[in-house]
């Protein structure tokens, strides 16, 4: 006996959701046929208005909502810092930290051929052009410590060679609060070799 | 910093799902924004449609699609049994053992006053005209093993003790491939007492 043909669809749209399989698509589907048609009508709303409501900003790419893109006001201009970062989303993990205060260029996505995103899918000479327009004095890389994100912050330091701009990458070490005993020994090399007088 | 007043909104609405919390549906919302307008409009489509595409039939609470209910066939009728379960997702897992061949009776709820379900909003006499209607021989009580399953079950029993009518519900006892060490003592309190000939 399995369910009707309406509940696998609806089970098959929620597995797009990251890191939703069978099971969770499936409680959230059942939990849905608990909710009343407003809700429904309400969340069917909200989901399809995203693209009309919230865009990048076509300079940055950052997430913006209505208003002009909160990333890109003259006086973040005027620090001469570009900040380099795979998703719209960790920007606002950086601006939480509180630690930069300049502007930002969004990647969209990582180095990675095997998921179809190419060297031109990056689109590095844009990087070389703000860094030029904004006479940007540091490019901070800020991606992801894995292959996509060691290849990627490789090709963008290449890009930017014949430019008098400094070129930095976030630090590898230690997480804050962790214990030798359980850090791999990656992290631990990395973090020996990148020791710092104290 | 935060996020843009739309996807505020947007999280908000996800979390409304089973153990979504602000984390995760704050992944998801990211992962909405990556998605392309036809899949949004189409996923936003398919949440809207379900009180229209997904009925529960009107005389057993079973989930059903466009077509009548498969779960009140005669032939099913003809077995005599009656099994109460708490939500229509619990008819498919007990389809799924090939145990129980008769009709179902969905409540829709425990009973759980805290949560504003009361006594009433079971409508207990539902399942007494059913007993009466389709001559049921055993009614089988298939709800959790919970404070609220238990006072559930209990007022069914209540309700059809006048009935010439078995009431039975599910074993407790050791989960299959359990070991003792594992298991509460609880569960091997009542492993215990309803031990079987071997």
């Amino acid at each position: 006996m399995k369910y009707p043909l309406y509940l696998l669809k609806l089970v098959e749209v929620l597995k797009r959701l990251p890191g939703v399989g069978n099971r969770s698509a499936e409680r959230f589907a059942f939990h849905m046929l608990s909710m009343n048609k407003e809700q429904l009508l309400e969340m069917g709303e909200i989901i399809q208005s995203i693209p009309s409501k919230l865009k990048h900003c076509i300079d940055c790419g950052c997430l913006v909502g209505e208003e002009v893109c909160t990333f890109c006001t003259p006086a973040r201009r005027a620090v001469a810092s570009l900040c380099i970062v795979a998703s719209p989303r960790d920007v606002f993990a950086i601006e939480e930290t509180g630690e930069f205060k300049g502007i930002y260029h969004v990647l969209g996505h990582l180095l990675s051929p095997m998921d179809g995103v190419g060297l031109d899918k990056l689109r590095l000479h844009l990087i070389r052009e703000r860094v030029l327009q904004y006479q940007i004095k540091e490019v901070v890389i800020a991606l992801d410590s894995t292959l996509e994100g060691d290849a990627t912050a490789l090709y963008i330091k290449q890009e930017l060679e014949s430019l008098p701009v400094s070129v930095t990458r976030l630090a590898f070490g230690l997480p804050m609060g962790s214990s030798l005993d359980y850090v791999d020994g990656g992290t631990l090399a990395r973090a020996l070799s990148g020791r710092a007088h104290f």
